[in-house]
């Protein structure tokens, strides 16, 4: 019970990594394999996330985001990117993978399918973004976590030009927009960040219990 | 490290709760501790959250959630709401609590702020909506994770009125929006969803490494 307080107060936004650590790959996959078990609206998972080691690729994206050096210093830069349009695919896509993964006929999830339809696809275009953003910030804040359990470093970042982003990684033709980032890695000694105390509003401006 | 996958494999969201096993209130001071301490953009935590035992409370807003049962046969529902708009005060109070905790005079953070509002309270409302909510998901997700960690259930819930929610719990007055709930609890042993794989895309749908 503790633990759960304790690699939450460890975990802060590093704002300097040391470039020579390197996360493993053994904890990568970590990191992958827990982002996907995320929680989402119906299921659907409406986002792709980049997981950035190449150096070239990431001073680029650096560019794109005011100079920060969490960008290039860190391990590896995982970018988040939600579905900003999509029409019956999203849904279609899914009830197939339920259809196998729980071995339902197709036919039985017909009106299941309509249903989402009806309820995501016909949403306007800006509606529909909205609602994949937030689900992207599921898997985000749930990655940010399992980094943090692991007691890997991370900064999380939103500080960029979304559509430079998009360029670079050529999100566009997709229909994905970049929307947050996590810098992974291990904390530079010299971050003197790190010995702050956490600014945050109390329980009682925070909460209300009833 | 098998214990960050074990515990996000364990969750799922549960249909059915066992209306008679409460959750501890230790366990509610550790849920409320683990979201207090949830990242969000600058820090400014733009959202305020309701954690409801109150049973005539929560059947007025299973009325407004389309009946679902989660609501009431839970042990508590967690409303998230986000900040649908604020003006120079939501930085002016996180400012002065920066100065407090960190020790540094105000004068010193005047910068900092015009900075914060230039980026965010300069915003059209409805894009300061979109970005509280945003941040809103961070802690959400993050008190599903930490409900997990601590093997409570939980159902996310995002099927209800929010117009109703806000009339309900007097929201409209403090600018503030429901988007999202939390049910917490214990799993009903008839919950037959419990049993079922868990439905999600492939590593190499959801995820490129470069």
């Amino acid at each position: 019970m503790k633990d759960i307080v304790e690699h939450r107060t460890w975990r802060y936004a590093a704002k300097k990594f040391d470039p020579q650590k390197k996360v493993a790959q053994t904890d990568i996959e970590t990191l992958i394999e827990a982002t996907r078990l995320s929680a989402s609206s119906y299921g659907l998972q409406p986002y792709h996330v980049f997981v950035i080691a190449d150096p070239q690729l990431r001073e680029r994206l650096k560019a794109a985001s005011y100079g920060q050096d969490q960008i290039t210093d860190a391990s590896h830069l995982i970018v988040f990117a939600h579905a900003s349009d999509f029409g019956d695919e999203l849904v279609e896509d899914f009830v197939e993978n339920l259809s196998q993964t729980r071995n339902i006929p197709l036919e039985g999830l017909q009106g299941y399918a309509a249903f989402m339809k009806s309820r995501l696809v016909a949403l306007p275009r800006e509606s529909k973004g909205d609602w994949a953003a937030r689900q992207t910030y599921i898997a985000f804040s749930n990655m940010m976590q399992a980094a943090a359990e692991l007691h890997i470093d991370s900064c999380p970042l939103e500080g960029f030009q979304a559509h430079q982003y998009n360029e670079i990684l050529g999100l566009g033709a997709k229909n994905l927009n970049a929307v947050v980032a996590l810098a992974v890695g291990y904390r530079s000694p010299k971050d003197e960040t790190q010995a702050l105390p956490k600014v945050r509003k109390s329980k009682e401006a925070l909460f209300t219990l009833i």
